[in-house]
This record gives structure tokens, C-alpha cells and sequence, in this order.
């Protein structure tokens, strides 16, 4: 099939290299020179604009928006609604918010333009090992791209799917990223115990290892642990700072929504702002009280 | 090789028949009538007492204790020690408590008797799938009975390792454990959320499926989940009771005195104890102080 | 000084009361007639409209809203705008969100209305105990009704004050409503410890007391506590089931929002929803999940 | 009464000053000179060793052990044991762990010595303001001695109590600190959120101020907040370190062992626990995860 890619950062990029491996044909646009140039070089049509990328495909159209979540795919789609026909179609495949996204597919329609939005998870990896993609919008369209949907897969029957209507692809993506939290919070803290108990000194990477086989925490996530301490045992040179991209905050807010208790989840997201505050109001008013009420002093910082 | 395995219940029968198809001998006992009968059934040569077991193995003998955490460990090996010589060998396959296993290794030391504490995971699947075991003790001790990990793990180079001194491998099977708990509620309060959102209608078993290939949550967890959500989509029959054997107190008791901050792998455990009280008195006095303070009410339960 | 208290529930009848205690005058007007009767009979003017309570009040005007937060506050904003002249002053003195309380100040102020949004405690005590009071908006406003607060307030000097400006009221008692529930949490908790080590025997309503003297936990909620377990020391009839009003999502939110780490704050909101989730999803699949990996059964629900 | 003050730290020799004012006569005894002369100096007859304490009270004698938890406990107890006689009378007011004091109950019984453990709260301020005590052991000992408790208590008829056998005392303070460390963390996160919102620029002292009279939240850990802040508004030149001195541990131990979910509270300790280590592995985990799978970088640290 014949796509549209906009945006050819590294996830944009990886997956137009996919979908070309998958014998369809990419053209693509970026706003940036060295972005079009790099995917030109991996046997991307680049183009220099909307306007060229949207001529360039046969009617009906494909977009494929990989861009960063807010106002820029707001701004995309402005930019691109004049230049669509009915029956052409906007897929945004990332990580934007699923409200955003039932907002847009309402924009879209008024000019009988299609919408999917597809919750796409893989990162850096899914150019070798496929993206395993949560679709949501309309039935008919995602049948019809079935292909494009099959070729960026791990394997064209497994690893996607259409799961609801628009919002559900981007919805379930959101709760992937809180389970991502948690998994990964699990992991950190399992570690950092085998790590503080010395007296075993215990060879971590060699227990992730024992536990990628047979385990009941045997995982991808585990894979890479594995890795990060096989490369850097002691995982020196790297900040206890954690950075967060947004899906964690929305799963949290959504389940106090809908009054559902996720208690890891939200500990797991906590604990990343709590990394980012080495010097936290908090625990310094909780040390100024204990010296108020008990004497105890406080270690001054 | 040859082995004894003391305990042919469900673990203790299965890993002796993945042994048998490994090529090694095993004869067994357990205090049951019908648990020895099904052992002897599988292959095993099934013996009437501890004392005829340690006869049917020649020197150096290998006894695995497959018995419930706890006493039965102590009184098992109190009662095995009298019939062992210097140069055999116990193993403790069991989730006994890791400094259990440390003062177990001291005690059997002194009459020359060598010791493995070997934490195993991967439950009712591992017969066939393989079991992943982490080891403490004595390293040449491990070397030499090398041959029988290789057939209980998933593969003969993967899945096993000796991981530190005597303690060290129910140590990492705790932590192991633990992690379990947090990666468990992770994916469970996911699939609670994404169950809640009813306007998206969606099929958890499906989703779970997309995720199974090439998403980051991808692991033998989900792989359970996409199972159970097929099976019994509503998860109708089972109660919000959620039982725990141990472990994962272990681990929470040990990050706290190790200072090591665990908030995901404590709520989780948390969680399961507020399940298990659904009169929980906390809340009714949160509801009762609501009504002083406030007049907001309570529902009458 | 004369007031005019729009809303004349629980909260807005004691808080006319207080003023008259005061020595101010107070009309209202509330849409129930059982309201209306009954403030009139505890000498608050009712009338029969909001029309008639401005008109029944000399300029400059203040009208105190004392309804439930959300879209009532803006109906009875807009109903109230035309009617209103500059100079006058609306205050909220309900649990409205503070981002609400912002934009209705520059609503109002387009027309030369003043604008204070008060952060009202003290619940049904304050009547006899006076009001918490925290305010937001301008200070040369809040300064000339200062002899109103000072009326409500526990004593003239004490226990109100202007915090900032608009919306810093409600702001602040969007937080002060966040510590409640982390300290009614904790409380609860301890008496459920408390509760269930029944080797002690313990009396919780004594315990109580005794910390009502002295000690470090001493505060107006154990005060409550000791008198909610001397009145009923089982808690019998009471439902483990709590209710929430908004303010603690709110503050969950604005935390997340502002990259603070409030676990306690959250927990509690959490342990709140779990309470009226019996039968959680997540629960049932974890129990699910052990049955799936170690074969451990499930209780049956 | 006549009593002897084992121990004359701030907290001995504060409550041998409480006592004296109360008009009984206090010895006292701390292996340390300037302890010794301090407390001399406070009217405290100060003696040389325990023997001659011991000497220095009629029978039957009360010896009341103000000295850290811990050995230092046991210790005390060994040398006094033989001085003492039938009828005499040991108390413990330190914040000695239940199940020790249970055991050392039984101890001295077996001598016909009597045992309460008394949990004292107060801190510094309970000099003047009187100390909070929960008593274990014997009742008709703690009527004996009630003289002494109405003295150190902040009211001869309150802020007193026996409050079940030997051990219960310790137990119910063990709580009270466990519900201290709550609450003190829900003021810090509060407070905390309240100083991020730099928008409206409070003054958190102000606040806190208006909180003390007529909030839900008014409580003595309140006024302290209030002072602290009043005293140090930024505070500045306390480090986000928090110290812990056993008791919540213990509690969240023993919530743990009662299958009591206490989310807070052990959340609570979880802070403090992070608070002291600004290099946590897990959050390094995290982070070289984050960069494994997303390639999102890492702070260098």
C-alpha cells in the first residue's frame, strides 16, 4: 500500500524502514533538513511539505502521524484538513491523549476523512522486532489497512489489533504505559534489594539472566535489566533521576476517574517526581519536626 | 545422576519426572499413600521411609527437600541428618525463609554434610516449560550436581546458576517473588482500568493478545492474563480474595532493613491484605469520622 | 454588617447563625422552602428570590454563596451577575476548585464585582467552635469585611486570614481537605492495628483518650476518634465504605500536576476508592493469575 | 511516692523534674558525670551506681528505666535484678519493642518483681505540658503507683491509663508513633504542595496559623508546623533527610503480621526511608531502563 509518513524522528523513521521491508511504498515529510535526509537515505520518498507529501499519494490517501503528543498534531492536522479529500484517512501513532484523540477523529469526519488512532508500543526495538499496535476507530478502515498494519507487527496475525472506537487505541496504549510503570518500579525495587544486601555479594546481572528462563517474572522488561547490568554492573555515571512522558499521569488520573484503585501504578509515578526532588519541602519539613517535638536534630543540607 | 526428592507433591513429583526425562535417576518419598503411589506411577521409585530412601542412594547421596516451608523443613532434615554421612548433600527446593536456610547449611556442616538452598520458580508450568533456580552454597558442591540443574531448567546452560553462599539462592527467590507481587498488580489494576472504561467496550483478552507481541509489558505474565481473560472473560466465580504464601512479607520485612524504599513491591502486598478484609475496621472508622466531623452520612453495613 | 447568604443547608443556616451571634445582619434566600423556614426561624431573613435578597441588602452588597460546588456556583453566579452593581462582592465560601474560583473572579470583575473565595472548615462544629478560614482575592476587599470573618472565625484575631488572591482560598483548603484524609487515614489505620491485636484486650476509646493529653498525636480528629468509639466502640452498623467530596482528587492531581511526590495524601484517596470496590477487578485477576502459574485455587465469589 | 530514675537524658531527667513538682521524691542514677550533675542540679538525688539506688529507696521500691532501647535495656535489667526484692517494681517508659517487654515481664516475675511498660509520648515539650502514657502490666501495680502517672500526666485525671497486661503499653505506643509518622508526612506533602504552587505566593506559616483554630486539621503536630515555619519560612539549612528510630518499622511490621492493610503509615516510613538515599539504585535502574527500551537518555549522575 501506498503511506504517508509525518514526522521522521526515530520512531517515525524505524517505522517507515518497516513498512518499506513490508513492500509497501513510504513517502514521507519532516520539517527538519537532516531528518528528511536520513530517511531519504533508508528509501523513504522525503518531501517538502504537506502539500507534496498528500500529492504524492493515490486517493484514497494514508497519513501517518508520528509526531510528539500536543499541540504540534493539533497544528499537523489543521495544516493537513485542507488538503485531504473524503475517503482519505489520519492515523496518529503516538502517544497522544485518547481524549485529544475522540476529538479530532469528530474534526476529521465533518469532512468525511477517517480516523485511527493507534497506540504503538516498541520503541527503539520495534524496527527489528515489530510494534505491537492498538487501534482504535472505525472497523471498515482498519480492515483496509490491514497490510500496512500487518507489515509493522512482529508477525502479520499477531501483535495488533482493532480494539474500539476512536480513543481506544490511544486509551489502551495510556494503560500500557501505567502497567510499564509498575513493571518497571517492580523490577527497580527487586534489584536495588539484591543490590543493598552485601553480604551475598550477588552478581545481578547473573540472577536477571537465571530468571529470563522458566521464571515467573521472565519478561522483556527483565531482558533489558539484564542487559543495563551485564553493560554497567554497578550502573555508574547514571543519575537516580527518572523522567516521565505523560501516559503515567493520565493512567493515574483515570483511574481516580473512574474510581478504580491502582495503587502501584500511582507509587510508581510517585516515585519518579520523588527522584526529580533531591531536596524535597517535604522531607525537610518532616526533619524540622522531628527536631521540633523530640530534639533529634536534623542533618543540614 | 541419582537423587532423592523428599516431598512428591505437585512441585516435588513433576521436577522429578522432568529429572527422569533428563536421563538421571530419582527415587522419592513422601509420608501419603497416594502421593508416593502417583510418584511411582511417573517413573519414580517410590520408597517407604526416609531411612529406605537414604539406602537406595549410593554415597555421595543427594537428598531435594520439596516440603512446605516452615517446621517440616526442620523436622525433615532432623530426621535425615542420623541416617546421612560426610560428602552427601541436601538441597532445599522449598520457599523457605532465606536465614533458615543459612542456619540449616551450618547445622548440616557439622557432620560434614554439604548443603544447596535452591530458590524455584515457574509453578505447575515448569515440568514442562523447565524451572528457573537461583542456588546458594557451596560452590563445588553446586559444580558437581550441575547435571541435575541442567535438566530442571528451561535449557542446560540457561535458567540456573549458583548465585552466592548458602542463603543466597532462597534470598534471590524472595526477591523474586516480591517482584512477582508488583508486576502482578501492575497488569492487574491495569486491566481493572481498562475493564471500567465501558464506552470503549473493550475485550481485555484481546488486548492483552496485542500486547503479548512486541509491546514493552510483553512477558509470561501477560501470557497468563491473555489466558485467564479468554477463559473467563468477566472473571466470573472468583472472588476479590486474594490469599499470599509468604515471600512477599519477606521481602517487604527485608527492604525495610535493608533501608532500601520499596513502594511498589509494599502496596502490592498491602492490596492483598485489604482484600482479604472486606469489613476492614479502618474504613468504618474513616466513615464514622466523616459522619462526626462533617454529617456526611454513612452506608449502613 | 449586612450579609446576604445564598444557600441555607447546614452549612449556610450555622454560618448565618454565627454572624447574627455576631451581631451582623443576615438575609438569604435558599430555593427550598424547608430551608428558607427554617433559617427564618433561626432569624435569618428568607426571601423569596435572589432579586429580592440584593434588593433587600444596602450597597455595596455581599453575597456569601454557601452551595454545592460545581455547576450550581455558576448558575447562581450568572443568575446573580445582573442584578448586582459595582462595588458589590460575591463570595464563595464552598469547596469549588480553585481554577473555577479564578475564573469566576474575572467574571465578575468585568462587570466591577468584587470576588473572595473562602476555604471554609470546621463542618458541623463550626457553629458553636467557629470557622477555618482561608481567603483569596483582593486584600483591600477582604480587609473591609474583615468584621464578617472575624465573626466567623473561632476568635476575631484567630483563625482566618487572606491568603493571596483569587483562588488561593480554595486553593489552600483544596490542600488543607488533602492532609484530612491523609491523617483520617492514618488514625484509622493505627485503631485497626489497634483493634486487631486482640491478645491486648485493648479499650480504642481509652487509648484514644489518653492521647488526647499530651501526647504527639493529639488533635481535633482524635478528638473525634475517642468520641466515635466511646459512642459505639465496635463501630457496629457502619459500613466499610468511604465516601469522598472531590477535594482529595483535587489535590492528587494538582501534586502530579506540580511534580510533588504526596504518597500519603494519595494513599488514602486510593484506600477510599478501594472501599467501595468489593469486588475489584484487579483483585479477581490476581487471584486468577495464582491459580494460572502456581495452581493455587481461588475462594469463590 | 519514692521512685528511681534510671537514666537522666532529656527525657529522664525532664520527667524526675516533672515528678519532683508533683511532690515526690526522685533519685536517679545515669552512668554519665555531667548527666549525674545535671540532674543534681535539677533536685534529683543522684546517686553512684544502681546499688546504691537501689539503697537509696524504701521498700517497696519503684525503678523506673529511661534509657534508649535495646540492650542497653536488658543490660539494666541483669544488674538490677539481683538488688531488688519481692514486691519491688521495674518500669519501662523507653520505647522499648512490646514482645521485649513482654518477655521481661515474665522475668522479673519470676523474682516476684513487678513489670509496666509505660509508652510515653511527649517529647521535649512534656515537661511542661505533661507527658502521654499508655500502661502495660499489672493493674493493681498501676493503681499503686497512679500518684506518680497523675503527676507526669498533663492532668492528675488524664492523658493516664493501664491499658492491658504487660506489653500493651509499649504496643499501643508502638501504634501512636505509627500514626505519628502519618500524619507528620500528610502535614509535609500538603505543606509541600502549598510551597510549589508558586502562583499565589503563601505563606505556608500563615496558613498553617489559620489552620490551629477551627480546621479540621488543628493538632499539635500543626502548631508545630506553624512554629517551624514561622521560625525558618524556607526552611533552609535542613537537609531532605529524615531519621527514624524503630517504632514505625515495628508498626508496619506488625500491621503486616495482623493482615492489617496500612497503606499510609507504611507509606510513611517508605519517604523516610527514600529520604536518606539520594543515589537510589532503583531509580538508577530505572532510568538505564528507560534509555534501554525508549533510548530517552538518562541524567549523568
Amino acid at each position: 500500500m501506498d503511506l504517508g509518513m509525518i514526522g521522521l524522528g526515530r520512531m517515525g523513521a524505524n517505522m517507515g524502514e518497516r513498512l518499506l521491508r513490508g513492500g509497501h511504498r513510504v513517502a514521507g515529510y519532516d520539517p527538519g533538513d537532516a531528518a528528511r535526509a536520513a530517511a531519504a537515505a533508508r528509501g523513504i520518498e522525503a518531501t517538502q511539505s504537506l502539500a507534496t507529501l498528500v500529492e504524492a499519494l493515490p486517493a484514497p490517501r494514508t497519513l501517518w502521524l508520528m509526531v510528539p503528543a500536543g499541540p504540534i498534531v493539533d497544528d499537523t492536522i489543521a495544516a493537513l484538513q485542507p488538503l485531504l479529500a473524503a475517503g482519505d484517512a489520519v492515523i496518529d501513532g503516538g502517544n497522544s491523549f485518547y481524549r485529544d484523540s475522540q476529538r479530532r477523529a469528530v474534526q476529521l469526519a465533518g469532512d468525511g476523512v477517517g480516523w485511527l488512532d493507534v497506540g504503538t508500543s516498541g520503541g527503539i526495538w520495534g524496527l527489528e522486532e515489530g510494534y505491537s499496535l492498538t487501534i482504535g476507530g472505525d472497523a471498515a478502515l482498519a480492515q483496509r489497512l490491514a497490510p500496512l498494519f500487518a507489515a509493522l507487527a512482529p508477525a502479520p496475525e499477531r501483535g495488533w489489533g482493532r480494539v474500539g472506537p476512536a480513543g481506544a487505541g490511544h486509551f489502551a496504549k495510556m494503560v500500557h504505559n501505567g502497567i510499564e510503570y509498575g513493571l518497571m518500579q517492580a523490577f527497580a525495587e527487586g534489584f536495588a534489594i539484591l543490590q543493598r544486601k552485601q553480604e551475598f555479594g550477588l552478581d545481578l546481572a547473573q540472577v536477571a539472566d537465571i530468571w529470563r528462563d522458566g521464571s515467573v517474572v521472565r519478561s522483556w522488561l527483565l531482558d533489558l535489566c539484564a542487559q543495563s547490568l551485564h553493560g554497567n554492573p554497578g550502573l555508574e555515571g547514571i543519575a537516580a533521576y527518572v523522567a516521565d512522558s505523560g501516559e503515567g499521569r493520565w493512567t493515574v488520573a483515570e483511574a481516580i476517574d473512574l474510581d478504580v484503585a491502582a495503587p502501584v501504578i500511582t507509587q510508581a509515578l510517585i516515585e519518579r517526581l520523588r527522584s526529580r526532588d533531591d531536596d524535597a519541602f517535604a522531607d525537610r519539613l518532616l526533619a524540622a519536626l522531628r527536631e521540633a517535638f523530640g530534639g533529634h536534630g536534623f542533618k543540614r543540607g
